[in-house]
């Protein structure tokens, strides 16, 4: 790899570009960039140094220097991301958005929001409910994540099988290409074929086609209603098998959140919850929203109904909002639960067509026997994106850990790949998953994604060493 | 242009690939395949040999002959294109997919169909519907159009507010690239970010980046009831300006169509329609679906309501269905009723942000005086997609028409641009627009498209001379 380091000559450039302030080269303020929300031990890496700059032109300046330079340059949003997306693991420069966070326009006329990438997800959120306007894409990370991270994973969440996941919401984004280029792809328009769909090939891309400053945000009309309701059953078959006739039935939850015995024993016994949801082999938590309260209560009945007539052991119904606050709490606490257990776990991301997942809870039921672990699994039902998660016997020592844990990814990989799956449904592949990603993909595919990568990218300094290797570029 | 001809010994080895009858050379039977639903005089180009494939395989085989020899192949679906993208600019290879139009697989446990690409869309969406199911990517050239040209085109059509567009539906397809590898993108997954998002790129991109063969597509349950709204109103603004009232009270219509004063009185005339439209110096024509019959009655009432607290001048309701039916003669009969006036004419697509609508009418008015013609305006006002049509003046001479229809074209596109808008929404760049696309389009973006297109397609073989131009590949 023929990268060059971070000497003084490039500091005192930066430093031109983003002022004094916007640079941090010490071993002490540099410390908090080395990792995000995957394992620090195993995956963190330093920067040689951090760049916080404030404008996209900015951006495209420190982009043309680390590309003139030979320097390796990694885009950061929150550092909420679970694939180590954002750890600049060649060292060089670590380019943080945070201080790209303004709110640019809220168009009333054409429903759309401009926002700078480093805004918080759930400020978003707040901002155009104001004016009674939603923002679909929503993560379960909304609290910390930023636009631009969202964007850059195609991040989904609880409300993609309705709502869709983050990409249909973007309709336009400024973008600093590889090589310091600035571009607007896209726009204000719902519909668009003036040449390949550029911006939904960013999209997803994970910050290795180019850094996203700015985005328009498609917004719609905040719903006003919104409702739960919970069904036990007695396998994750039977939870499963009543998903798609709810759908065919012509109603469509915001969410319907699965999880299976061990993830809620554990979650009820760290919260001492006494409902008797033992009782019950899997869980649905269905969510439905809408602007119309007797719609909204019609089909949460309708579905109510659906579900005992297909061997629902039990319903809550919305009616009683503090059981279903109880429900949800369950939900929230799962991983909180098993960090108790232990702390080291791998956060799974696999995504398989729905009507597989009762095929994939025995399985990952037989691999956590076979390498000695547990493994909860709980997601997003509706479409299939289950966050099955390694988590490590307290007494098993750290070697045989990390040995298990990589043999047991490879083979439940290799099984969803069997089962028509994917290895990640929102998180990405990053550096977390790049070693798995040929096992399950036609080389073809990775290799067309590399003639894109090396196109857009020839000196490869733009987040490398993310989702594929690239051999040295020809010279 | 370094392209080889179609030889004696490349139609053998084209025989041996898909058989005898898999072939035609003879002028006769070529001519139907040297043009689309553009001016065969302006736009039309023969081929030197159409090829009949009916397997993937066989696709596959014919590319790799083809990639090797350097000869261009063009892929076609029912050529019912509006931008000459299935036309053979450089002679070559006419590659049909019309006897690839199996349906391999309707699975109603993950709501997905599997087909190939060569289907007519409505016959997919009747095979559908007897299930239940529906197909929402709904273009206007329904009875006729393929799914892979839907899908080459991202076709949108009169459903996009509501539904969105074809890509959305495209869980999965199966792409023959321009080396002839045969590979599957996506899956039957609601989520996925295992890589870069390549199908959505292949998606829009008109055949130049691979061959799509089979594609995997998400139905929805089919909407139980529908309902239809006329609204007059005296001027474009007036009409545009209630849309996004409409949407921000938290109504998604399935479509909102409009015509200007020029589209109706033409059609009115044509069919001597008496209803009292001349009053209207603008028209919206606005769908509701559900499957909830009240609901949809609901937001109907409330649909008039916003419209006459609004400006419009009269509302008519679908209860009188036989008033809908005439009015959607209308709208049908626009493009036929300029025709009688006369034939020449050019079918145009822009898009604009919804609210930059009411410029654009005066904008077209005034160059349809500087360029004697007619431009009568009409198209999907929910997503800001106009066919503003220019028409030949009867006694202009062939020639004046050509040289003001390209100046023309080059001033609208430019007043679309600068009104943040695309010159095609869903017909696509192809040959017919591909000049005018650099003028209008950021060179950076266009070079980031003409990258991937080398990558991917070293010898340019794939559907060459459309959407851009590319120099010779260096040697």
């Amino acid at each position: 790899m023929s990268y060059q380091p971070v000497t003084s000559t490039v500091l005192t450039a930066l430093r031109d570009i983003v002022g004094e302030r916007g640079v941090l080269a010490d071993a002490e303020r540099i410390e908090a960039y080395g990792h995000d929300e995957t394992s620090t031990d195993e995956y963190g890496h330093l920067p040689e140094v951090v760049v916080l700059p404030t404008t996209s032109e900015q951006v495209a300046q420190v982009v043309k220097l680390a590309n003139r330079a030979r320097i390796p340059i990694t885009p950061r949003g929150a550092g909420s991301g679970l694939s180590g997306g954002a750890i600049p693991v060649f060292g060089g420069i670590l380019l943080s958005l945070e201080k790209l966070n303004r709110l640019l326009e809220l168009d009333l006329d054409t429903m759309t929001v401009t926002v700078e990438a480093g805004m918080v997800t759930n400020d978003l959120a707040h901002l155009v409910q104001e004016q009674g306007l939603f923002f679909a894409g929503y993560p379960m990370s909304v609290e910390t994540c930023y636009i631009g991270g969202n964007i850059a994973h195609n991040a989904g969440g609880g409300k993609a099988i309705k709502y869709g996941v983050t990409g249909r919401y973007i309709l336009g984004l400024e973008l600093v290409t590889p090589t310091g280029d600035t571009l607007w792809l896209g726009g204000k328009l719902a519909k668009d074929v003036s040449g390949y769909d550029l911006k939904q090939l960013v999209i997803g891309s994970e910050g290795t086609l180019g850094i996203v400053t700015k985005a328009i945000i498609k917004l719609l009309a905040y719903p006003t209603t919104a409702s739960d309701l919970l069904v036990l059953f007695e396998t994750p078959r039977a939870a499963i098998d009543v998903v798609p006739i709810i759908m065919r039935h012509g109603i469509t939850p915001t969410g319907i959140e699965f999880m299976d015995r061990l993830s809620i024993e554990t979650s009820c016994n760290y919260l001492n919850e006494t409902l008797p949801y033992h009782k019950a082999g899997a869980m649905l938590l269905i969510e439905i929203d809408g602007n119309h309260p007797d719609q909204v209560e019609a089909d949460l009945i309708a579905i109510g109904d659906l579900c005992e007539a297909h061997g629902a052991i039990e319903v809550y119904v919305a009616e009683d909002r503090n059981t279903i606050e109880r429900i949800w709490a369950v939900r929230r606490n799962i991983a909180e639960a098993f960090k108790v257990y232990s702390p080291t776990q791998s956060l799974e991301d696999i995504v398989v067509p729905i009507n597989r997942i009762p095929d994939i809870i025995p399985e990952l039921e037989r691999l956590s026997h076979r390498y000695d672990m547990r493994i909860p699994c709980y997601g997003h039902a509706g479409d299939g994106n289950l966050h099955a998660t390694l988590v490590k016997h307290p007494d098993t020592d750290n070697r045989t850990w990390l040995r298990n844990k990589d043999a047991c990814l490879r083979d439940l990989y290799r099984i969803v790949h069997g089962y028509g799956g994917k290895i990640s449904g929102e998180h990405g592949i990053g550096l977390k998953r790049k070693a798995y990603l040929p096992a399950v993909t036609n080389p073809v595919e990775i290799e067309l994604m590399r003639a894109i990568k090396r196109a857009w990218d020839p000196n490869n300094i733009m987040n490398p060493g993310k989702i594929f290797d690239l051999e040295p570029v020809p010279a």
